[in-house]
């Protein structure tokens, strides 16, 4: 592991224990994962770990095509969801997987309609590229499924539909944010929660 | 107290910490124990303590009946729960009960159905044995009563009824959920809080 | 100041710390005080205080007519509030007052009935003397004001008309609990607050 | 920097801390800045930090008319808002500017009207001058917008016409609030926050 991913190993598990102290990965659930610039290897967390007490040694090495590489550990069901992720987003280098209360509320809501769509809020300018709050931030929800491949695969058509998207829902599952750096994941997902949460507050009681 | 015992009593007092944290055992309320597969005795929390500041020196030993072994401060009136639950669920070795905001008011809510029913999101699979989403968790609602005979044998009864349960709620009163470790009943009571609290904000508007 | 005393403003002072942490007493609000059993002194948090920071050194002595004896910092127009409740509560040593989110919402929903009750919650047990989720709290409501001799007169006649209330109801303002110790009025407190916050999600959006 | 600014200087830090451990800056969004009574000049939080580790270092030294003095990083597109308040508000010292979940619902849902009126909460005592529950704080709404000489020249206009208000928010965006110290900055931004949080869940039904 070079320098530069070990700090980013690092940061990513200061970006898990804020997560839990949030009630964000409730019940082991959720991950977390970097990857290597230099050779496209994934450092990802591995399956039934407690995110709060995650440490570099939990991280599984992954070669780009989701092989393991090294680490102990099982490899959790949604690695290939980030395999994926990298693939189709060449300049990010960090992924965040949560499950909250307000991403499972939301994307429950809108996986018929096929996306949430936000805009008003001057938080949106926290997500890189966005300049105006009168930006339109489209995400998509996806039909949750125990099928991988079919998750899998879209995933990749919804990335590839919406190459400006700072996220992905699955439905009453959880949200998939991501950046160029941990850094850039940790803002893109704090701000797409409040964004959830507000949306939410706001449209729920109504049917 | 044997090695293995210990271990999972000092593992009881964090979860009774965290728990204290998140403010699911107010005003002194919840218990929590563990059992020694090695002779069915069970550790379980005196009553009127503040979970918050829980030690092992606070545990009263009781044997597989109920009865008090060793250990000082009273018993609480719930013990006899525990005990049946042990009972009827060999495997299980460490109980969780708490009171939160939003069990007691899903169990309100449902106690004249006889019981919650949650289906449809992913965190169900933090429940052991449960490997989809789609599986509907059953968890029995027993009416409350100061009666401890009454609401023993009705224990028992929502057990026997309800094999697969993960737990079992007390009208406006509380969750008892358990694992064969105090890390599996940790998991089986966050997944089963995450799941009322946004079933609660999705079934009754909130102020 | 005896041992028991100091031991009690020690306690006062982690009670207020904890209500702080849970923004209980934001912006400087509330107050907390301890009686000496010995000599009816009062010892009461001065006025404008983070109490997130409260020491013993910010304790004001009154005499048991609310006259200042000792320490420095202004007195709290409150202060008189915690002489009636003393007065009227001779075997409670121990006064809580906070503002919360829960109690304000609610009081000020029950002004008019002029009393909050609460029944049917396991919870209620953690208030002293009470042996059953049956029993039916009443909690009187006092409408707000300014003119702290009319405010003093009518906690005196809501004390003297429910001898058996654990608290008082300020409208849209806040609550005052007590308890023969720092222990006993802190269980009372989050038992109450708990109450609140489960009766008000249940009651509120409804007209 | 004098004594007393290196003070407040430390003192705003330990606010950003405080705010951001509520969630009150999710993002990097909100700024936070003193003013050295003797010449005029701010010291702000300069843009993109994160406001959890906010340090001394991190402020800008701007003169009383925006102008970069000393310090690095980048000012805040959001420094020419505090120039206008210190401005027109020559007694204050203090300024915190915080993105939460309540001022941008209540904001958004007010700023057709173009102010929010709260009224009748004791917790309005907490703003500098206010003697009486009975008080009601008006505190304008400006349509938030992208074009800053736009926004500066509402502000200026909403301090003018508003001499009495404690804070002005922006429609889905946040809130500024002041004070003649940051302690007195603190206090009306704990207690508006509150007073949002309460209007907003008495107003609109939530999830």
């Amino acid at each position: 592991m070079s320098t530069r991913v070990a700090e980013q190993a690092d940061a990513l598990c200061n970006l898990a224990h804020w997560a839990a102290a949030r009630g964000w990965v409730p019940a082991t659930s959720g991950n977390f994962s970097v990857r290597d610039p230099a050779n496209g290897h994934i450092y990802i967390s591995c399956s039934g770990l407690d995110k709060g007490r995650m440490t570099v040694a939990d991280l599984l090495e992954l070669d780009a095509q989701g092989r393991v590489v090294s680490g102990s550990g099982k490899p959790s069901a949604e690695s290939g969801l980030h395999v994926v992720v990298y693939r189709r987003r060449p300049r990010m280098h960090a992924i965040a997987h949560v499950h909250t209360i307000w991403n499972t509320l939301l994307s429950a809501r809108c996986v018929d309609a096929g996306r949430v769509e936000i805009t008003g809020y001057e938080l949106l300018k926290a997500l890189s590229g966005v300049e105006s709050h009168t930006h339109a931030e489209r995400i998509p929800v996806i039909a949750n499924t125990q099928d991988y491949s079919t998750l899998t695969r879209e995933l990749e058509e919804a990335l590839e539909t919406n190459p400006q998207t700072h996220g992905v829902l699955l439905s009453a599952h959880g949200l998939y944010t991501w950046g160029t750096s941990v850094v850039e994941a940790r803002r893109h997902l704090e701000a797409l929660e409040f964004l959830f949460e507000v949306e939410c507050r706001r449209l729920m009681p109504q049917p």
